[in-house]
């Protein structure tokens, strides 16, 4: 696979700018021939033109499905034991939340032949809470079509819960997947602290989805690879350094190589936690090949492919359940709230651009893990703390004019907000792994983005509303 | 609590053989004092005469529970704050299994306050895979009443499901427990690895309900002393010394003592691994005050209180499912059929006597963890290896004239048969365990027993059926 980096790239977006479209008026058939986009184009000879053609132009043409299995310098091709080119199928499973769809996309960019799998909950959970992205979000139908009609590639859509196994064997036996990306995970340590009731349901879900998941494998696709999203937050912040995975301890004059101590603290990270114990037990027992993916916080919105279509722009959540500190820091400097740092603010953690998430799974992927191995990378590039995060969206907003500034609010979290880090991230890096440093730049296109939306934002989404400690066995709704 | 293992016992049994009394006629009402049983008692004063007299005397009479109440040399007893003693109450969760049922009736003994709450689903696995005790095992309702009615001492039922929060909750608002000791989980490895179905139940059925008995605890009862049954199993077999629960690591120049690594090897064993963390986590983040037994294999059956009478007997396991290591040896040296090593035998465990389980929970209640420590013992107290077992169990069986061999069968599990093992198991002994080993007479004892009950013993169930390698998606009924 030491083509990866090499490849072309069969869709390029000379800007980092969002395109603006026309609404799309969707045929009663999904031929993605008849949308009205006032744009022209066809599945094998796509030739795109946005209102401001001059700042986004498309440079490649999309290549039909059977030009790009053969294109031998395709990262999604592989070779068959008969020496033909074939395309490597992968599940995205959670392929419609925030990670996900920025994944499918790019995988079926690089040349993968992609299939999501979800059960769309992540959208009834800001149903619920009364959220919304700040971002207006399209639905997973027409995303897909979309995407379809832009570059003339498919992607398969299996909606349902893999928690329940008849659902996720069809979906195994009809796609027959190489490798599976499994976002699909309630993600937010907040949702999981809401109540007893979410608690319980993100470690079930979480947990059961996931050894569904093996079961799969292990029945219907056995050399099938598991990239499964970990998170950094199954180490906690102990007082060593971080390994990646496994930790070489000499004690009593003995020595063995050991996974690394896992110190979780919310029930979110903790189903993370039991997640990773299960893959490892199966690779031993069964022979499952397994990466697990411990990603740090994710911070941007935009990629190459999300950027090419309204219809494809990603979510970026901002509120208090499932907003993330360094997103959420630039939709508070838009709107002018101040900057809320929990506590003291030396909670330090790893980061990462979305655009590094969706070049790490596609690494992972390009070079699986052997059989009955279990893999894993610390996914992140740069280490900040918070209230380094809150200069650097202070000075960004500064310089874009907006008055910032950073107040600290109790925090509502049980952790240390004082402490050591120092985490190890060089094994993506060694594969090949080129990551986006957040830089001044990068700050003002995402504060950018944030001004461009911010008559979006609901401002009473923005404060913690949820407390580690008065956590309580009665179902509780978060806003009003 | 000094007075711990100076308190006396209000039941003595001075043989350990087995009481032959008649069935019970039950009343239409559950007053103990209207069991026929060819004894005469009364709740208050009990002169037990057995068939079998000479042999099986109680010497001590028991006295009432209000009396008990006022003996402060019980171990049940606490003083409260105006400086009255009350006695403790505590919650066995499981209380029906193999080593719930001999705690309860243990502390129930000590003059705590019982109560237990079961589901009783080990007695439907039994039925749905065919198996049975070796001991005919009463039904939960004599059980109680037949204690009841042998020494006055009420124990409390709740039948439900902890997984099922609202009954939880019902229980503990009506008994309001000081400590819960919490054995209500599904407890076989080879079960855990039936197929998947079994693997989800277990890992749900496990996860959920300490999750549930955790959320109780910080709804209802915040002082509340959790007493966890972990297992040994949890560590693995690692290459280096086991430690109690954490170790002390200096890695890169820096130290800290963090969770000892886990490496669990089955569905069932991992269940624990992730009980552990979501318990660490909960002592941290709510203050429960926890003590996780990290247990080894148990083996022989009879205890103080279960050798009373014949409705009091506890089961006793030997089939490839549920039977354990020792105990399956003895029933199998006692039918004369080959003792079964798994594959080389090197496998090495830690090991202890069902009289030293129920000392260690009563160690565990009387010296509580405090509020928000994650406290882990190791609760052994001898180590042998498949092979050394094998060769004890021969030796005893040869000295009782029965011909026993032992046979190499392949291994279904996936573990390590020749590996380092050296597990530390010092806590509970500096808080006063005094650990029956097993020694050539306790062998001859358990052999006994299985001799005596050996025409209840279905070959068919002895050898291995579950393979770790084979588990697969389909239900699968074990038993013809």
């Amino acid at each position: 696979m030491a083509h990866l980096l090499s490849t072309t790239c069969s869709l390029d977006v000379s800007s980092s700018k969002k395109l603006h479209f026309k609404s799309i008026n969707q045929c009663s058939t999904p031929n993605p021939t008849c949308f009205n986009m006032g744009i022209s184009f066809s599945p094998l000879k796509l030739s795109l033109q946005s209102k401001r053609s001059a700042k986004y132009v498309i440079r490649a043409s999309a290549v039909s499905m059977s030009q790009e299995a053969r294109t031998q310098n395709d990262s999604g091709s592989q070779q068959t034991t008969d020496g033909a080119s074939t395309r490597k199928k992968v599940m995205v499973i959670g392929g419609d939340g925030y990670c996900g769809w920025a994944t499918a996309l790019h995988l079926s960019n690089k040349g993968y032949e992609v299939a999501i799998v979800d059960n769309l909950i992540r959208r009834l959970f800001d149903d619920q809470l009364g959220l919304d992205s700040l971002t207006p979000i399209s639905s997973i139908h027409n995303r897909i079509r979309r995407w379809k009609s832009l570059t003339g590639k498919d992607i398969q859509l299996f909606v349902g819960d893999i928690c329940e196994f008849e659902f996720l064997a069809e979906a195994f036996k009809s796609f027959e997947p190489d490798a599976v990306v499994h976002f699909g995970e309630q993600r937010s340590a907040p949702y999981s602290m809401i109540d007893r009731s979410r608690a319980i349901y993100t470690q079930h879900n979480n947990v059961i989805g996931t050894l569904n998941v093996l079961f799969a494998i292990k029945e219907f696709r056995e050399e099938c690879h598991l990239v499964k999203l970990g998170t950094m937050g199954e180490y906690g912040t102990p007082n060593i350094d971080i390994e990646e995975g496994y930790i070489t301890i000499t004690h009593n004059g003995r020595t063995d190589t050991l996974p690394y101590p896992k110190q979780a603290s919310s029930f979110y990270h903790l189903s993370k936690v039991h997640d990773s114990h299960n893959i490892a037990f199966t690779c031993k027992a069964w022979g499952i090949r397994a990466t697990d993916l411990n990603q740090g916080v994710v911070y941007g919105v935009r990629t190459d492919e999300t950027a090419i279509h309204e219809d494809l722009v990603n979510r970026l959540d901002y509120d208090g359940v499932f907003g993330t500190a360094l997103n959420r820091f630039c939709v508070q400097a838009a709107v002018g709230h101040p900057l809320t740092v929990y506590g003291k603010g030396g909670q330090t953690r790893g980061y990462l651009d979305i655009r590094d998430t969706v070049q790490c799974v596609e690494i992972a992927i390009a070079n699986p893990a052997k059989p009955g191995e279990f893999r894993v990378f610390n996914q992140f590039t740069e280490q900040f703390s918070v209230n380094e995060l809150a200069a650097l969206v202070t000075k960004a907003g500064q310089k874009l004019g907006l008055e910032v500034k950073a107040i600290s609010v109790p925090n509502p979290r049980v952790e240390a907000e004082e402490h050591y880090y120092n985490a190890k991230h060089t094994k993506l890096i060694e594969l090949g792994l080129q990551p986006h440093l957040l830089s001044d730049s990068l700050l003002d296109s995402l504060l950018n983005f944030a001004v461009q939306y911010k008559d979006r934002v609901d401002t009473k989404q923005i404060m913690p509303s949820v407390s580690w400690k008065k956590i309580g066995a009665k179902p509780k709704t978060v806003a009003a």
